[in-house]
């Protein structure tokens, strides 16, 4: 048998667009505010099967997007989450219907502060409203209705995809089969909204982000988005892997005495920021950090944890953490688990031995790929797929 | 006996000023320049015994001065080091000549980028040269002579203080008799450039930075220095710390919806940037981030440390770390320590149990005090004081 000759079932089966609100149906906000229109960008990966039984929403995290199994068509990028999914491995889509949206605030299609203004006619900039984490639920709980999906296989997701994961279950436990949550917490700590609001100062003291309205002015707070992004990567590794990766290197022999980037960890972070502003709003920076710092499951239920899963009893959850992730710790992942449990929920827990770090959830990590077949060959059993 | 009718020791005994170097002795730099002329700015509590043998030389942190002892003219602060520094405290002025300098590239009264460049009539700015923790040494032991001191009864400091402290042991053994080195580290890992690189850039993102020609131009990068500080204030800190300090509390009852500072800790957060605008100078922040990152005692003595401290066997070291401390954790400390014994050196050495992150070393820390004192104590009766 020729394998060429047969087209790849994942590349078969790609699909997406936007999605947009039907007229007279705004995204209603935790603010208290309206948005209207609203529209979701997304892409999907295999094919829904007879019974609806099969889908798998894939949550992003702060800066990722719809192109999570196929290339990022702006950036010529893999998938950020190949690793996952396509053709034998765990998320492979033909089992499974993966879909994948863009969050609202976010800048690659859905709805954001870059999106037209219907009041103005200009780009929202701060005139768009603070979103949060249940306001990025409720917009795909929205799509996944209009798609005719009343359950959900499973929902995913890594950093604040986890973070949409556990306010799926708070929320719609209802539509969910199973909830797979890793890298993340159930709410943001002291450290965390420091690191962000650093990000969020660089950015606004770049004198190109005009209060916001830069896009109107034809402008863009590069040099700000770029420190933004630089502080903010260093949370997403591990000390020990910037040692292992970088140490002392030189970019050149012997030192420049001046302020060239010397050390290669220098000129790495340097392009980390550079490219970043290439494929990445400022303003959309802003609002998503807001949405992680508002983040407080607890809060939002009378400051019990275990009151936001009460519902969620019959909804089968995976927590999985990096033991060198200093951004989302384990042990915020285990109070999830304890929290879990005292609801009375079915909760199976790994942390996983890695030095990678926090962005360890889209690295090469065997032991991650592993924790995630074996969840889904299981609870697909279960599920009669 | 009236307590108040007698003077307090400490400021009856305060000294100090701007030490200049004679004409025709430029400090000589790492990099192969001069720097001339050189000034010291420098402050002194207590008095010089007859044996001259009762000097202390305490090496400030990062953004330091000389003001340790004494409230700083500037900011009208208390000193960063009077919980050490005065009567009855471990560095007690009736007994020791503190001696507490400005760093060369500093700029509270020492020689660095917004002095006079003699060449040009203008400030230095980017023409200053890249300067070294060995410079600063350097620059310290030519004041040290010029005030007649042969030996320095201790040389004490905290963070990159306690870097300037192993390059006084591998360059001045001769002068010493003790050494005191909290919460350093023997080289700049790969993570504390990489969050120094974020602060550089952030600075010269500012345009007001003008390629650091800003003092000329009458303009200062006030908004990229508070950002660098912000970035660089986190990782002086623990999360336990914060979160314990702050956690998740708001300024105001309930939140924004918006940019303002909603949390309290980023609220300190930027009052901890625009302050410190007011009081620093950002080409000196480059420059001194910039010695740090270049620091590493290894690779100077062909890449053993031990090697750096084969002429210190009579130096007396006590070697301290904190325990939350992830700027330079407590393993760095240990790797000091087992090179100093690896060169047959005496070194004690303590690891400090607390939250307080790499700060501890001027904060309110009885177990610091404690160990400070015995120190000093058993080694002045081992030098007859």
């Amino acid at each position: 048998m020729d394998a060429t000759a047969e087209p790849s079932p994942a590349i078969e089966t790609e699909g997406g667009g936007v999605w947009r609100s039907p007229v007279g149906k705004p995204l209603r906000l935790e603010s208290g505010a309206n948005l209207e229109p609203l529209e979701i960008a997304y892409k999907t990966y295999g094919r829904l099967n007879e019974t609806r039984s099969n889908a798998v929403l894939v949550c992003h995290a702060l800066t990722g997007d719809q192109h999570a199994g196929s290339p990022n068509p702006l950036t010529g990028r893999p998938g950020w989450w190949d690793r996952v999914i396509g053709p034998g491995l765990p998320l492979d889509p033909r089992r499974y219907f993966v879909i994948v949206t863009n969050v609202v605030g976010g800048c690659m299609g859905s709805t954001g502060p870059a999106s037209n203004n219907p009041k103005s006619g200009q780009p929202y900039g701060l005139a768009f409203p603070v979103i949060t984490i249940a306001d990025m639920v409720r917009a795909q709980a929205m799509l996944i209705d209009s798609l005719g999906i009343e359950t959900l296989f499973a929902v995913v997701g890594g950093s604040m995809g986890g973070m949409q994961v556990l306010q799926w279950a708070a929320d719609y436990p209802e539509k969910l089969f199973s909830a797979v949550c890793i890298a993340a917490a159930s709410r943001h700590s002291a450290q965390n909204i420091a690191f962000h609001e650093v990000g969020r100062q660089a950015i606004m003291a770049d004198p190109d982000w005009r209060g916001g309205a830069y896009e109107a002015e034809g402008v863009r707070p590069e040099k700000g988005l770029a420190v933004a992004r630089m502080a903010a990567h260093i949370t997403y590794l591990s000390e020990p892997a910037l040692q292992r990766k970088f140490g002392r290197e030189l970019q050149r022999d012997g030192l420049s005495w001046g302020f060239d980037a010397d050390f290669q960890v220098e000129s790495y972070l340097r392009h980390q920021g550079t490219s970043f502003v290439d494929r990445f709003d400022a303003n959309s920076y802003l609002y998503i950090t807001r949405a992680l710092d508002y983040f407080d499951l607890a809060a939002a239920h009378g400051g019990v944890l275990a009151e936001a899963f009460r519902k969620a009893r019959h909804v089968r959850f995976c927590v999985l953490s990096f033991s060198s992730d200093w951004l989302y710790p384990t042990a915020e992942s285990r109070d999830v688990v304890r929290a879990l449990n005292a609801a009375g929920c079915r909760a199976s827990f790994a942390e996983i031995e890695t030095d990678k770090g926090h962005d360890a959830f889209f690295l090469d990590e065997p032991q991650l790929d592993g924790a995630l077949r074996g969840f889904f060959t299981s609870t697909a059993q279960a599920r009669g797929l």
